[in-house]
C-alpha cells in the first residue's frame, strides 16, 4: 500500500486527495494544513461582508466530514516545516501542541498555493493590513473591519472589485486604488469597464485608477501615491496579485524565474514521485505558453490531474482560458481568453471585433453586451467579454469550450443550441455574436 | 438586382431573409404567409394559459415592424397557391382582397414549415379539435378552451406535456395519452422520466402512457383507445409528431420518402436556385445520417445557412444534437443527443452511462442529475440528459457544444469553465460527470 501526501488543504490539494481516493483505494492518503479547517473559499469574506453566508466558515467548498468520509487523513493545525525529498519524509510542527512529528511518504503532492503579499507591505507587520485568502487572515480582517470607517483596497483586479463592493456593502468609506488606467485590464478592454467604473463611483467609492502606490506608511497608517497624495485609512486591504508559496520547497525542486514550480506536463516536479499543483505552478495559457494564473478552476483541475498522474503518465496539464465570471455592483461580468488589446498584441495575424448587444430573452429585456474579439482571415476567435445585468455567467462555460476547442465564428454560429422561448431569445447572444462576426468577414 | 422570395413567415423564413437583407443589402427580399402576423412562438397558446405573456401577440420571436425595418418586404395574409419553378415565378393570393398576383423570383426559398396532424384526425373538421402551431389555430384554441372542462391531449412529447401543464394551470381535467410506454421516449431513458410522471399525476392528470390511439370520433367528441376505453372530451389537443408541409412544390421537387424535401448539403433543392429550410428538410442527427427533426434551432440555422449559400455554397447544412430544454411541472429538462437506449441501438462499441447528483450550487442545494452517455472504449459523448428543481437549462449549451465538437469524457472534465462560489459549485456538475466517467474507464 502506497502513500501519498499532499501538503495544503485548498482546491488543489483536497482536489487531488478525493481524486486519488477514488482512483485508488488502497492508497493512504495525508493531507497537511496549518489551518485548521479546510475547503476554505478565498472570498468567503465578501460573502460574509454581502449577507450571502453567515458566518466564514459556511465560504466552505466542502467540510472536513465529507473530506474524511472519502477516506482522506487529515492533518489540520499542521504546518510543515522541512521536507526531505531523497529519502522521502517531511517534518510537521502541531501548531496546538507545538510537537513534531516526522512522516514519510511514497508520493508528496505540492499544494502550498499562493499568498496574498506584495512588496510594499511584506515587510509591515500592522494589524490593519488585512488579506482575505485563508480563513484565519479573513477572522482577522473581519474583526478589523468592525472598527475601520475608512478602508483602502490596493489593487483593483477581481478581488480588488469585488472586496470593495462588499465593503460598500458593509457601509465602509473605501477607496480602490488600481495602477493601470482601467479596473481588471486583464480580463477586459476599458471600453468594456466604463460603466462598472461609474457604477463604482456612484455609490461613493473614491476611484483611483492609474494611480501607482509608492509606499505604505504607519503611524498613522497610510498609503502615499506616487503623485504624493496621501490617503489615510482605518484598513488596508491588499488586493493585490498573488504570489506562489513555494519558499519550503525552493532549495529542492527546480524554480521557475517567477518563483513557481518547474513542472512536467504531467505536473511532475523535477524530482521523481514529487508533484506540484494550484498556484504553485504555471499553467498553459491558450495560445501563448505559460503563465501564473492564480485561478480557482485552475487549481482543482490540476490536483485532479496530478491524482490521474500518480502512478503513471495518464492526462496532460490542463489549458487555462482565464475564465472569471462576477457579479459587481450589479452587473454581472463574464471573461474568457483575450482582450482585443491582448489579442492585438499577440496575434501572427489582424484582428477583428465585434460587440453585439441582445435582450436576454422574451420576457426579460434587460441588454446583455458581448464582445467577440476573433482572427480576421480565419475566424478562429481568441476572447470573448460579456456583461448585463441579468445573470450571464453560465454562458462562460460554453464560450470557453468555443474557445478552448479552437473554434471558428462559423463554427459556434451554427452550432446546435437550446432554443426556449422564456430563456433565450431566438438567437441567443453568443451565436448571434458568431453569426455577425462571420458574416463581417465574407463581406469582406 | 436580383430578388428572393421566401414562402413561410416562421423562424427559417424570417431567419433567411434577414440573414439575406444583412449580406446582400441590394437583394430584394420579400416574404410570404397567409398569416395576418410573423414571428409567432409555436408553444405561445402555453405562455397565455401559464400567465407568462400577456396574449398570443407577445408570443412572438420578432415584430413585423423590426423585420420591415431590416429591408424585408412583408405580403403577409397572402397564400401562395401555385410556383412554377422553370419560368421562376409563384401566385398568390391576398386571402383579404381574393386578388391573385403572380410574382417573379431569382431565387426561391421554401420555409412553409411543418403542420400539426394525423392520420388519425386529418379527415375531421371538428372545431374541438385544436392545434396550436400558427396564431390563427392558437387563437381559436384559447377561445375553444374557454368553455372546455376536460382536455385530451393526444402525444406526451415535449409538445403534449408542455401543454398539458398549461392546461393544468388553466384548471382544466387533462388526460396525457401517450402510446410509448413512457413520457418523451425520444429524448429521455424511462428511469430519467419516473419523477416527472409521477408529478404530472400528483396534479390530478389522467395519465396514459403506453396506449395507443385507435379512433377519434365526433358526436360526441371522444378519443377511442386500442384497449377499448372511451374518452369523452371537451376538446382535444393534438401533440403529435408534426409533418413537413411540403405539397405545395411536391411535384416540382424530389422529396425524400417521408414528405421532406430533398436537399443537397448547402440546402439547394434539386432544383437550381430553389432553396428549402427549417422543417420542410431533413438535418444531419449527430452520426446517424439524417432525420426529420422539427425543432426551432434547426430552424433558424438553416435559414441562416441559406442565406449564406444563395450567391455560392459557402456553408453546409449544420447537425442537429435534438437539443431541448423546458421546465414541466416545477422540474427542468434538458436533452442532448442520444438516450442510453438509443445508443445502445447504433453505438459500434459498448456504451457506458452513469448518472451524478449535485447540490446546484454553494447556497442552494436543490439536487441536480446528470446522466452522462459514453462510448466506453473511447469515452466519447453521446449524450447528456439533465434533471432539476433549479434551472439548469443553459447547461444545454455547453454539453451540445461538448457533443457536437465529439469531445471525450476526458477532455470535458479537465475543459476550463467558470468557478463563481454563489453559482457554481467547485466541480460543476456537467465537469464532474465527466470525469466520473473518465475515471470509471480508467479504472477498468
Amino acid at each position: 500500500m502506497s502513500k501519498t501526501i499532499i501538503i495544503g488543504g485548498s482546491f488543489a490539494g483536497l482536489s487531488c486527495a478525493l481524486q486519488a481516493k477514488q482512483l485508488y483505494p488502497d492508497m493512504e492518503v495525508q493531507v497537511f494544513d496549518s489551518q485548521e479547517t479546510v475547503g476554505f473559499i478565498p472570498s468567503g469574506m465578501n460573502l460574509v461582508l454581502n449577507h450571502e453566508v453567515d458566518q466564514l466558515e459556511a465560504a466552505s467548498f466542502i467540510s472536513e466530514k465529507e473530506v474524511r468520509a472519502a477516506g482522506v487523513q487529515l492533518y489540520l493545525g499542521h504546518q510543515v516545516v522541512e521536507v526531505d525529498m531523497k529519502a522521502k519524509w517531511l517534518r510537521a510542527k502541531n501548531l496546538k501542541t507545538q510537537v513534531i512529528t516526522d512522516y514519510p511518504y511514497d508520493q508528496l503532492v505540492l499544494a502550498m498555493g499562493s499568498k496574498q503579499t506584495g512588496h510594499l507591505v511584506a515587510h509591515l507587520d500592522h494589524p490593519a493590513i488585512i488579506s482575505t485568502k485563508d480563513i484565519g487572515s479573513a477572522h482577522h480582517a473581519l474583526e478589523v473591519l468592525e472598527d475601520a470607517g475608512h478602508v483602502v483596497v490596493v489593487g483593483g483586479g477581481q478581488i480588488g472589485i469585488e472586496a470593495c463592493e462588499a465593503l460598500v456593502n458593509a457601509n465602509k468609506q473605501v477607496t480602490l486604488i488600481e495602477a493601470n488606467d482601467s479596473l481588471a485590464e486583464r480580463y477586459f478592454d476599458p471600453d468594456f469597464v466604463e460603466e462598472i467604473e461609474a457604477a463604482i463611483e456612484i455609490v461613493g467609492v473614491d476611484l483611483r485608477v492609474g494611480s501607482k502606490v509608492a509606499s505604505v506608511e504607519t503611524d498613522p497608517l497610510r498609503v502615499i501615491l506616487e503623485d504624493g497624495d496621501e490617503i489615510y485609512a482605518d484598513a488596508i486591504l491588499m488586493g493585490v496579485n498573488l504570489f506562489p508559496n513555494s519558499s519550503l520547497v525552493s532549495d529542492q525542486v527546480e524554480l521557475n524565474p517567477d518563483k513557481t514550480i518547474w513542472t512536467s506536463p504531467y505536473l511532475e516536479t523535477s524530482v521523481t514521485d514529487v508533484f506540484a499543483v494550484g498556484d504553485l505552478v504555471q499553467v498553459p495559457y491558450a495560445d501563448q505558453g505559460r503563465d501564473f494564473i492564480a485561478l480557482v478552476n485552475n487549481a482543482i483541475r490540476s490536483g485532479q490531474i496530478a491524482a490521474f498522474n500518480l502512478k503513471e503518465n495518464r492526462v496532460k496539464q490542463a489549458t487555462s482560458l482565464r475564465v472569471i465570471g462576477s457579479r459587481i455592483f450589479s452587473q454581472y461580468v463574464v471573461s474568457v481568453a483575450k482582450t482585443e488589446h491582448e489579442a492585438n498584441g499577440t496575434s501572427a495575424q489582424p484582428v477583428q471585433t465585434i460587440t453585439v448587444t441582445a435582450d436576454y430573452s422574451l420576457t426579460d429585456s434587460t441588454p446583455v453586451y458581448l464582445k467577440l474579439i476573433t482572427e480576421a482571415e480565419t475566424g478562429r476567435i481568441l476572447g470573448a467579454k460579456m456583461r448585463s445585468e441579468s445573470n450571464i455567467l453560465t454562458y462562460a462555460d460554453t464560450l470557453a469550450l468555443a474557445i478552448g476547442q479552437g473554434l471558428t465564428d462559423q463554427e459556434l454560429a451554427f452550432q446546435d443550441r437550446l432554443y426556449y422561448p422564456l430563456e433565450t431569445v431566438a438567437n441567443p447572444i453568443i451565436y448571434r455574436a458568431a453569426l455577425e462576426s462571420y458574416a463581417q468577414r465574407v463581406a469582406k
